[in-house]
């Protein structure tokens, strides 16, 4: 920690002395390639978004077949990070987990091999924040600008180029990572230093994990106390135990239509996910020896509908776990 | 509860049958007086309300000296509830605690020594919902028509007339009791039968007490992680992990103005208040068989609070008890 | 509350004064009959045990069907509880949950409508504390007096009257109440005043509660983490992590011989009897504003198991309940 | 993740194939020189031991001063573990944290600087048992063998020889490590491949937080019942409540004599270190995906405390955290 501590005030010092010069190397005005490494359910419409606006995009992703529609969109596919490395100076990343970003970045055909001074490096996963400063202090080391923009929002969002960007890294440089993240997203928030993105995040899943089954919770406390469920949703809604999970995503099968509840939890955002951020959170408040008793509770609970046959289901799911079986 | 149930049921049959006649016995086109018992931070000013909306109120309290503004402003004070049942069809009650309402109810100069058939009584105190029920039965056995109508919203709310009213009882007697609430508040919502007004009330303070807890995690955990508290608030309030303690009434000093955070914790709603109504949530999920893991969390920790000298200071300062000590 | 409590000062009271007189009118020399109330699986072999030591029976159950094999051993049977009020002046209750007792006691062919002065009344059944005291109450009005006598063990240990018992009432009366309880029991423990009988079970049981949720935690992450079971079973054992639950009652499949978790979870103390247990707890200490995060959380994973397929099995599946599962 | 498991069967087959021969040139009959590192509070009592038995200590610490007392009682003081490294083919290393762990093994004047193939390090320190991994790794990269040897017990324990050490390594060092620990423990416990000492110490601190945090709940609920805390000990110390905690630490005042409890919760062991071994038990949960809702909570609890000022008081006093303030 101390470490990682000592690195970042490194980068911060580095880029103020030096960052300018790299900037003017790269190509703003005109709409030179970019690339874009992860072609998974998220980064597929992330980077149709790019090609929509005109951006060339080099793209690779490690199961070539994804890789397919993007081509007869105009994408240039190529095999490895390295080779996206070689030919674009602003690359966007977008991978399910912390062991695929490292393999990208500093694997032995990552973008690290190859990167050139001054690329601009934007990874919109949603990882470990101490792999997010490891990548960002490699980077530097090879002159190259690493910036955080993980994502809010779903599938539908990422299509509709509604997403939030969440980006933490030198401020300087956030003029240029939102000229590309504007044209993929609706919102582009500017955090702090790199890793303020994933802290942002971080706390933000926490925060939602909380209010859902918080709502969860009280949804069915309220029902086995008598109340119409759809009359307590609109109570709640106007009153001080408002919050997303009970006014946009409510958890109660009949309350809201087009939500995961109204679907038998199908789609929206998968228990194992928020286990996933939730861990993050947890790990990130114990290194920092922050008491988080209802976010580690939360984290607790995810956990064990994991192992209960809800990984799948969205994370919402968690009424329906804490629900009397049928037929008792 | 088996008991309770079928009283309830006992109720809406009676009521059903019976009910409209006594209606009729009750002037409700002209402004007959209505009763006022308990004159404490929130009754007085609801009391107020009655007097400037034209109604002539007949008023007590334990503590005479409570009455002598009121008075001063025209209402009749008198020395017993059982008075106010003389002189009064509609009363109403605002009392702190389920004692309190027992006595004024059923106490030997209560208000159902003197009750008239067919006189209105609302309750609304927070109490334990069982109370509720009790006191429903007894007023029913005197002909009289039960209401709880709890509120939302606090000292500064009931001045301005602008509280939430949250109402259980017979559907037929919604519109009588909206008359004189709606004089009291800015929302009157029908939640049920007798009792749906207080489970109503229990499940929104559960939530809030989840939510204020969880904000107050979150953006303490951020600003370990070096995120600034008025930017991550900004962050939360676009997203998914919005809430009323975030967005509204946000726990961290700094970040909103004319909240308690801002004036440390002074004023507002105190922690000891919010164990009261976490110990309700938890004593009707015990009884229903309830799962509520956050819920029951939520509770111990302002029960821990209360011990460790927060009792009086708003519920938001769970904030400061969950921080780092100053100097460590 | 506050109203429980006079009542029991004045139990207390009236004990002293006018106790003795009673006592001297029940025969304590001679094997007078004795009562027994409640022929479930744990009242059957209390019963037979006062059979066994040369006590006569006079036995009634809600289902005549169970009193039959008592009958052929030699008990009488009698159809209500007052029947057996009116032929025997100690009378034991074993009873499943508040409401029989409540019934048994208080209703319209209860014990106290036939009850003699002076008559002792021993409830074993684990109930309600505030209903201990209110039959407490019931009682000393009719001139009787009652102890609750909660009981530790299982059927197993009811039928090798070992089981131990937690004694609560009038301390001049306890030697009376150990003659017959030491028939069925190897432990008779004095505890207190009325109603110090289920405190003290109820408390027994929180703490085993958390033991047990604690250990099944504790095995599961040392298995995760490569450690053998049996191995660290016996680590802890032999360390500061010791409880009854690691060392006497092992959850781990494999770990120890003739356990619930040797046998698929079958027999031994059901999940729903914890809940119902930890119920009481939470209840206890809600009233008394007692923190008890610890055993809030664990009332509530028990809830959530009871609704999740494990209402009826023993309470150490809590190890299945939180283990990944089969095939993932 | 993946990587460390991979690098810890590279261990295994490493030792298998190689490790006899460094063995051979250990001597081990003789009392050749034994290193010692870390002379605080635990270590300098274990190095006295070593000298009592008869081993030369070759001995350093960062404090110079905390040397001079083993200096005067024989044993040759040198300036770095470096220097340690040359002169013993046998080091044990007793530190605080992770950090000075790292350093002490491969920091510019580190034990690895020096090894000598086929030296046996002895790591009893309790730190994250990712960086044990690492270490192992380290110093199987220089034909050094590793094991982590935590420990069970005190200061107390510690001067009279009587700690419980749970060691992880290759098998076939136990015997050579075990020889030098039955000098300065009671118990010497093999738990499995290194890492397995720490693991084992996690798993019975988390179980241990657990009991405490839950004895202290269920003597403060019972006291509030009206139970004589002496008497509650005594019945759950005979019953399935029973744990360490309440049979030979009890945290009530005056239960127990010379345990914290009993002095104002001074000495023993701190519930800043509690918490400390907590947030490892929550990183390997966390890192593991094992669900821990009661040993979450308690890391919870402990580091709520370590906020609230019993940073350096004995883990027993979550019963003072627990209680009502005086004079509330």
């Amino acid at each position: 920690m101390a470490a990682l501590l000592r690195r970042s005030r490194n980068v911060l010092r580095w880029n103020r002395n030096v960052d300018f010069a790299y900037v003017s190397t790269r190509s703003m005005a005109s709409k030179t390639p970019v690339g874009f490494i992860g072609l998974g359910n998220m980064g597929s419409p992330m980077a149709k978004n790019l090609l929509k606006n005109g951006y060339p995009v080099i793209a690779t992703d490690v199961f070539p077949e994804t890789c397919k529609e993007l081509q007869d969109l105009g994408a240039q596919v190529v095999v490895t990070p390295a080779e996206v490395a070689e030919k674009a100076d602003r690359i966007i990343t977008m991978l399910p987990s912390s062991p695929n970003v490292i393999d990208v970045y500093t694997g032995s055909n990552g973008i690290l091999k190859k990167v050139k001074k001054g690329t601009l490096l934007i990874d919109s996963s949603t990882i470990d924040p101490t792999v997010t400063k490891e990548m960002a202090f490699a980077a530097e080391k090879m002159g190259a600008v690493f910036m955080d923009a993980p994502v809010s929002g779903g599938v539908g969002a990422a299509s509709m180029a509604k997403l939030t960007f969440m980006v933490g890294g030198v401020e300087e440089e956030f003029t240029a990572a939102q000229e590309l993240l504007a044209c993929m997203g609706a919102t582009v928030v500017y955090c702090g230093q790199v890793g303020s993105g994933q802290a942002a995040k971080i706390c933000n899943n926490m925060l939602l994990a909380i209010g859902m089954i918080g709502t969860a919770e009280t949804m069915n406390l309220g029902i086995r106390l008598g109340l119409d469920p759809k009359l307590l949703a609109k109570i709640l809604n106007m009153s001080s135990g408002r919050c997303w999970s009970s006014d946009t995503y409510n958890p109660v099968p009949g309350v809201m239509e087009g939500v995961p509840s109204a679907n038998n939890y199908q789609g929206g955002f998968g228990t194992t996910l928020m286990a996933k951020d939730l861990g993050f959170a947890q790990n990130t408040a114990t290194n920092t020896k922050t008491p988080i008793p209802l976010g580690s509770l939360a984290h607790q609970l995810y956990r064990v509908m994991c192992s209960r046959g809800y990984a799948n289901k969205d994370f919402s799911s968690v009424f329906q776990f804490l629900r009397e079986e049928e037929g008792q």
